[in-house]
Parts: structure tokens; C-alpha cells; sequence
């Protein structure tokens, strides 16, 4: 069988290295292109194998059938745009075309939740790292209105530095991150709020959302601990996560607490239910694990494609 | 000066280390002995100087003119009755003599809360090193009655692994921490939560309380992150704490995002607040940092000793 | 094409359980069977999928065409012994069988060095992590003849602690590792001593040889950094290296000093040669990283079981 | 007793916030002021109290009556010549006055070798971090004539992050270094060769010097594991080290393997001694281990300041 050739613009960064190295594996793709400004003309290995980064601007763009954009947020919309005029449909991994940031009327790619208008999409907006692991986690109870309306719906979440990319900072160095823990984005002022609430009301949930991101001493992977406030007790707590993810093959449902662990390097979600006890209201402490360059942010991307161009959905992806 | 002669129960563990390493470069206290049943008779190094543990069984507890006990959970009790029969004065690190625990009428040694009770008594219980993070940032909220009744606190804690002991399990191995953060103890199920809901609903506040403690891929620290839900809002949300920590030495209040480097060997609690936009109930969200082996064990242990033994409560104590 | 069944004995250990996965990822192989005394009867997830462990004693061991066996060294011969004689094929990563621990005529499994005496072979010596790392690094001088007889092979390795195995032990918490590092096994009392000393001499190599392993603070991964005296000065350093493993699929030679990221999860070697300046006597440093569970154990093995089974060298080992 | 003003150039970096933080918990000393020009006019927390930068240009050098200079290579020594010229003494850790590099005449700081030269002078070369820590492990060896002339010492050393300084890089990122390890400055290129090279000249030893750093998942410290030709074996390995060191509050000589873990935070190098079995060329295994920042930085220049103003020479120090 012939390989369709895709490409990755914004290759040096950790997203589109994890993307590069996914496609090179993949049965089915061949990588057209793998462009980074700022390192236009090095090789690099990646996965064991040399790739030789083109400048952007550089690259003939219908080279490829699909092109995911990795590039940074604000300047990603227009590359996927000019891939667009080519005729090559688009993965963007930035936040620019996502729910909640002015760009209503393109596919969502949560993919276990929106196959349908996946399947038949020329552009998709690849879900934020965190809330592909924290909408995951609540749309069964979104799906069955269980959620309490005038209740407070608390996404504590934790991080590995790879969700901040590759850009030197001094915040970031190993004498930094090291044996620290933090919070970040506190107050309610992350980006990423935009994306979940968009998605949330599109749901019908009106509880209020408190996310409060934190940055952990990991290289990968991403926890949601994440506080349900509920319309009434259930009696079997996990019944609505496997009534809405039965058979799904990137879903996985534990009595175990998830753990990084369990998820890094794999496209999966690692989901853990729980009631709590000793409180006056029904409440369950949802847990919920992803890597976030696997399935927050490439391997989703390949998930979407693998769509988009009738391929196997898990076709190329770790599980 | 001569020094005042002072002893370990259970020195081996980390907290007990800690202990030793503190009173033996403290200005007015002398060890008098240090116990370890299993390495009995074994030589180690704590802070550079040589100790060689004794059997628990075989020591003269009224050597010292205080004693703290490191045992185990449930042991700990009968061993600070034998010091008390011997006229030693005694701090409890165990969970033993805590609030909630059917121990009424102990000094609870959250110290900058409770000088006045600690100074005349004789056996304090000292702190779990999680509720000395979460009582201490809630504590100026609780003063003003500002928590709403019919509202839930919510406290997401991670500390690092010294915190579980270092009694060989697998799951503590580096091999599984590593790379690695999970929640346990979910569902509102862990240890400390008798402590923290008797010590709250002596301060009036009958919120409800979710507390998911987490395992952090670091040797020290306790980061806690919590969302308290306000009778109203506050103009200037750091002001209680302001007003009830002002001039304490090992209280610390941020701007910033207190992280665990800002405290780790340290016997501190650094605090910040924020108001969370966008929810229609008030909420504030306070971050709490303390280092679990300082001032969630020996250091505020020590702080709590001082006190009992007339000295300056702030000798010995790394700031 | 049918599946090959083969099994794993001792399968609990981390070599073992990289073993379950690769199998189970593997094309041309199913899972027969695994086994782990101390978890017989438990279910764990593996790779994702869920392995049930049965006790060692309880297998059919003739259910599998090779069985791998991951126990215990002094235990592995036994079972060897017994699954060679059900007629099943067998890879002992265990040190019992390898040279230097008198039981010379076992094939030895440096796979590289020796396809002609492996495709044959009932039974496979498994390299040990350490001399896997130092004697593909040093085959190409010894076969060129170019190590001084008189001089001395320093070699400094550094393992992560996987090496160690997962039996809990104080020394190998997070507590202890994290953010530390220490030698072991030194004045030359390593176990695999034996064995890189019968292998460099059969290969006429004649050098002392000093070899300290240290522990680092890492999950996975050995990295070895050799000085090696030479009979002559050589002109280009890196010609021995590629006249002996061009096309090798497993062997990466390097211009960049190779580090445990390049090769973790993946069956390689990567090695790097520099000639050291300002030395009476000519001098090589050689550095060679491996990832110690997979080419300095399961993916070796599975390599060696590829060849011994007629299989692709290269099915089911990521590169 | 009044405190003897003291100022820190290039105060920013991690050498320079240690010496801050010593220097502000010193019995006998006061900072006068901390420079660092990217950072003027900023407040930052070092050892939990708040410190103001000012410009390295704008400071009046004879504030203080000694000067450390922590800046950059090439920068020092300018700035450490301008201190001279105020009056104030100068202790330098930069490169830029210790042996080797041009300079000579000027006192080495590798304070308990050097004491009598150290006591009178008014500029002190402090060594670097990687030279102390092979130097105090070779120097018994060295002084009783014992390093075989036509042999080489191999000295493989790690090194925490630190040791990099806090500029940010890619390469010292979280994200590239943790879960990592490797060689760099092989081939004997490193800086700290002519350093080394030129004392143990001076010492009248003649033996090749082999140098290889590698870089450590870890914040602090160093381990230097050093293999060391004899004219002749020993029948008590451990003697020349006793005979030299006997006393010295700042070295431990240890029958187990230094680690990391037992020097961080203190002003210590710790050593042990090994004889190598099994080598026709009698051979010791001598291994080191400091924290980088304290005994191969700001520790040890304290230490020389120290001496330098007549105060005893451990105050201040942590042991």
C-alpha cells in the first residue's frame, strides 16, 4: 500500500518531535516534511532516525495530504489556513481554533466524543492537554445531567515540564523544576478555561469551574483530580463511565488510582471514580491520568487523522 | 549555659532523623539518646556526626527532661505515658494523641495557634504534617468566619515520599516514584482527616471537607491547594492572614506561588491566596507550602519544645 | 501466520515484565505463560493489558517452544535444565550460564558477536547489563588487536535502578536515590567481572581491566565510559568501530557523547569514540549507553530468541 | 562584636546566592552588597530573606572589606583588580587566577593544603569544583611520592546541574536532563585540566591525567571516582589519607562508598579508598564526593575568607 505523506510544521518542539516519531512508525503515513525555523537545515534524531528540519516558510505545503500544525499559539491559524488553500486538510495543535477562543464552527477533535463530525472534517482544533484529560473525565456525567447545577465542579491538575515546551527558561531548568512542586495559573487565569467552559455549556453543565494547574517534577504525563458536586448520589459510581466508554480502545476505566505511570507513551486514558465520603453534599472525586504529549496533544492529533484520512483509528498509536 | 538533655523515641525514620540532626546543632539542647529497635547498636551518620542507636526498651527515659517520640502509629502512646511516669516532659509525633482520635484534652501543638496552652503543658501532640499545611492556611479564614456553612473546602495536597516512611515497600522504590504522581488515600478515607475536622469544628467551621492527599516524585515538601468558598467576597483577600500571622517568624505570606524550594529545610509555611474569577459563589484559593519533615514534624516539634522548656521559641530552627 | 507460544519465568521482576510486553507486542510470538511465586494467582497490567501470574511450579513448561527465564541467579539453571528437557528452547537472562561461572559451551548471547553459534542454539547465555554495555564497545579494538597487553581498561559505569531489581530494599527508595549518587561494588568485586574477563580473553585481550559501577538516580538506562590504552595511535578513531558494525541494525555509532535518552525503550547501543589529548601513552575513550532492560536484557533476549527461532533478527524489538 | 562588611559580585547565579545565603547567616560577617546586572534593582528571597541586586557598576567596592567574585570567566578578574585597588581583599571563583591559567603568583584556594599562603594574602584563586574534588582525594598519594610516574589516573566525575549555572540553555532543562546522563568535555578538553594539571606539576607528580565530567540528574554535588597507579601496593590503603587529614574539621575519610546524599548542604569532601583486585599494576580506587556549591564554591571561598580575616576558620560553615 502507498504511504500518505503528511507534514508537521513546528517540529522542534516537544509536540511535534512526539508527532514526527509517531508518523515515522505509523504502517499507513510517510513524513513529507518536518519544518522548525529556528533550527531550518540541522538533523536531529528523533525515534533513532535523522530528520533534516525545513524553515516553514520553505515547504511546499500540498507535499502533504494532511498537515499538523504544532506551531505556537497566534501563529498557527494562519499556517492552517494556507495549508487549507493548498488542499491539504489540517491538525492544529495550537489553542487558536479551539471552543471558547472565537472560532466556532470547527471540529473539536475530543475524538471519542465527536467521531462524527471528525470523520468528515478538513480542519480539526486538537484539544488542550488539560482538558482532554479533565472533559474526558466529566462527560459521562455531562451526558446524564448528573452534575449539580449551582455547585462548584474543582480540576486540581499537575503537569510534566513538557507541557511548556522547549524554550529555554530559567523557570524551567532541571536546577529549577527538580524537587519543587507548584501552582500556576492560579485564580482562575489559565488559557485553557476558555476551551473547557465553551465545551461545558455546549454540554449543559452550568456548575462553576475551578482549574488550578501545577507543575511536577516529571518529564510527561498529566493528573486530574477533579471534585464532582452531583444533582444525587449514585449508587454505582462508575456506571455512567462505562455506559458512555464501553469498547473504546484509548479508555480505560480502574479501581486503581491512575498514575503517569500507567499512561506515559501510550495514547490512553486512565480513569478512576470514586464517592466521597462524610460530606452533606453527593460529591465524587473523579481521577483522571494522560500523557500530554500522547494523547493531549500528538497522539490525539494522530487519533484525528487517522479519521480524517479513513484510516483505522488506532492505526500507528501506542496503546 | 548548660544544656538541656533531650531524647529521640524512634530515630531511625526520617522524622526521627530530622529530630536528631536539629537538637544536636541546637544552642541549649544536648541528645541524651536516640532509640531504634531494629538497628539497635548500629552507628549512622546524622548531619555528619556519628549516632548510635539504642533499643527503645533498654533506655533510661528519664535521662532527658523531654521526650520526643517518632514510633509508629499506636505505639507511640503507651512510650509517652512511661516518660511522663519518669517526670519527662514528652512531644507525641505520632497520630496517637491528636484531636479526633479520643485523646480530648491534649495540647495540640499547631504552635503560632496555641502558645498560650503550650507553654505550661507537659505532652503535646504535634501535628500531621498535612493538616499543619492545610489548619494553618485556613485558620485566618475560620477566625473571621468567613467560611460558608453550606459550602465545600476542597484540599488537593501532594508530598514528597519521605512522608510514607522508609520502612521498604515496593511501591515507594525509586524505580516507582520516579517519573511517576498518583492520588490515594481518596474518597475522604486518609488518617488525617479526624484531625482536621475536630480541629475545625472546634473553630466553628462546619463546611464540608474534601481532602485527596498525592504522591509527589520528591524526597520533601507539602504543597497544598485549596478552594474555600466565602460567606462573601473579600476586597483584599491576603488581609486575614495579614491580620492574624503578622510578625510570626515562620509564617510567610507570598505573592508569589509558594513552591517547595521556597521551603524545604526550613521550618516555614509559606502562604498565598487569590481570588478565583469567574464563579458565581466567592471563592478564595490558598496555597500552602511547608516542608513535611520541618515544620510538619520535627521542626515545629522542636518549636513546640522550646516552648515547653521556657527557651526562645525560634532556637535551633533553620529560617 | 500462527503465533510461536513461548514463556517467562520470573516474571514479576522489571526484566521480566519488559519481557511480557514485548511479547505481547511482538508479531510473530504469543504469551504462553507467566510466572511470578510471589504474585502467583495476582493480575497486573502489562503494556497496558492485564497478565495473570501463575507459580513457577504450576506450568506446562513444554506449552511454550522457548521459555525465557528472568529468576533469580542460582535458581535460573534449574529451570533451564527442566524446560530443556519438555523439548522447549530456552534464554537465561540469569548470570548462572555465562562465561567465567563455569559453564563454558552455553552459547553466549553478545548477539552482534556471535549469529552463527546462536541461530543453532537450544540454550542462550543472556548477557548481563554491565559487560553487554563494555564489550560491544570494545569488540572492534580487540578484534583489530589494537589494546595495549600491558596497560589498563578503566571502565566507570553508571546504571539507573531498575538494575536492582524491584525486591524492596531501604537503599533503593525515592528517599534515598533521588538526588544522589554513589559508587558500589568497587576495588573490582562486581559479579560480572568473571564474565568480562572470560570473554576479553578468549578474545585475546590481555589488559587489566577496572571496572566501578555507580547508581544513579534514574529509572532506566546504563551508560559506560571506557579508557582503553592502545598499542599505536589511531588516525581515525571511529574505523574499527565501523568496520565491525556497519549495518548493524541495533548499533549506533555517534559524533555526539551518547546519553541514556538516546536509547531508552529502544533495543540499541549507541557509542562514541574520542582520541585523548595530551597523554604520553595513546588512549581511547569509549562511551556506550544502553537501556539496561531492553539490549542489556529483554530485548536482547528477545533478539536472541528472534535468531534462534528462525524469526526476523529484528521482529517485535523497537529501534 | 561588630560584623566585618563583605560584598558578592555576580550574586544571581547559584555560587553567588550560596554565598549570599552564608554570608547572611555568618556569626562574624554582613553583606554589603550583592550585584548581578541583569537582575539590578530586583528582590529576591535567599535563605528566606529578601535581598535587593544592584549593578556590579554601581556598587562602591570599598564597602566591603572583602569582595567575592562569583562572575563569570574573563569577567573576574578585572573586577576582582578593581577591588584591589579600593583595598578590600578579593576572593575569586572564576577560572581566571588559578594555576594554569596565566596567572601564577597567586594563592590557590584549596584552603587545607594551602593554609600558610592563604592566612596573609589579599587575593585568593578559588579552585574550581572538579579540581577540589580530585585534588584533596590525590593529594596524600602525591605528598608521599606513592603515583606511578608512567601510569595514568583516570578521574571520571559527575557533577549536579548547578555546576552549569543558571543561564537558561536547552540542554539544562528539565525536560532534557532528568531521567538522562552523559560524557561531555571528553578527549580531556574540559577547563579544568590546566588547573589540575599545573598543581599536580607542582606536586611533582607526572603520571598522565585522564578527566572525563558527566552530567548528573541531580541539583548539587559531585562524585569523583579516580583510579590511581602505585610505585608500589599498600598494605593499609587508607594511611596516606590519615596521615594528611587527621583532624580536618571539613574532610571524612569513610570505609563506605561516599554518596552524594552525605556532603549536600555541607562544607565537606568526603572520601573513601579502595585497593583494586585483580590488576597486575597495583591500583587504588580512590572516590570524592563535595557539594558542588559549597566545598567547590561558595563554601570553601568562605572558608578562605575566613582565614583571610583572621576569623576561625569553620564559622559559618554548615558540617
Amino acid at each position: 500500500m502507498n504511504r500518505i505523506p503528511v507534514g508537521v510544521l513546528g517540529a522542534s518542539g516537544y509536540a511535534g518531535r512526539e508527532l514526527c516519531t509517531l508518523i515515522m512508525r505509523h504502517p499507513n503515513l510517510s513524513l513529507a516534511f518536518a519544518t522548525a525555523n529556528d533550527q531550518r537545515g540541522s538533523t536531529t534524531q528523533i525515534g533513532g532516525r535523522p530528520i533534516t528540519f525545513v524553515g516553514t516558510d520553505d515547504v511546499a505545503l500540498n507535499a502533504a495530504e494532511l498537515v499538523f500544525s504544532a506551531l505556537p499559539h497566534g501563529a498557527s491559524k494562519e499556517w492552517v489556513a494556507r495549508a487549507r488553500e493548498t488542499g491539504a486538510r489540517a491538525v492544529d495543535l495550537s489553542a487558536d481554533l479551539r471552543p471558547g477562543n472565537g472560532c466556532e464552527g470547527i471540529a473539536y477533535g475530543l475524538t471519542e466524543l465527536n467521531r462524527a463530525a471528525l470523520e468528515g472534517s478538513s480542519i480539526v482544533a486538537n484539544p488542550g492537554c488539560y482538558p482532554t484529560s479533565i472533559l474526558l473525565a466529566l462527560a459521562p456525567l455531562a451526558a446524564q445531567g448528573l452534575i449539580a447545577k449551582d455547585g462548584t465542579i474543582v480540576a486540581n491538575c499537575a503537569s510534566g515540564v513538557t507541557g511548556a515546551g522547549n524554550t529555554p527558561k530559567r523557570e524551567f531548568l532541571f536546577g529549577e523544576v527538580a524537587e519543587n512542586f507548584r501552582a500556576y495559573g492560579v485564580g482562575n487565569s489559565h488559557r485553557h478555561l476558555n476551551e473547557m467552559r465553551a465545551t461545558l455549556a455546549q454540554w449543559g453543565v452550568h456548575a462553576d469551574l475551578v482549574f488550578t494547574p501545577h507543575l511536577l517534577p516529571v518529564v510527561r504525563g498529566i493528573l486530574s483530580t477533579i471534585t464532582v458536586p452531583l444533582v444525587r448520589p449514585l449508587d454505582d459510581a462508575m456506571a455512567p463511565w462505562r455506559a458512555m466508554y464501553d469498547g473504546e480502545p484509548f479508555i480505560e476505566l480502574s479501581d486503581q488510582q491512575p498514575s503517569l505511570r500507567d499512561v506515559v507513551h501510550r495514547n490512553a486514558v486512565r480513569i478512576s471514580v470514586s464517592a466521597l465520603a462524610g460530606t452533606r453534599t453527593p460529591m465524587l472525586l473523579v481521577t483522571s491520568a494522560i500523557d500530554n504529549l500522547m494523547k493531549g496533544a500528538a497522539g490525539q492529533a494522530l487519533q484525528n487523522a487517522n479519521l480524517m484520512l479513513g484510516l483505522d483509528e488506532t492505526a500507528g498509536l501506542p496503546t
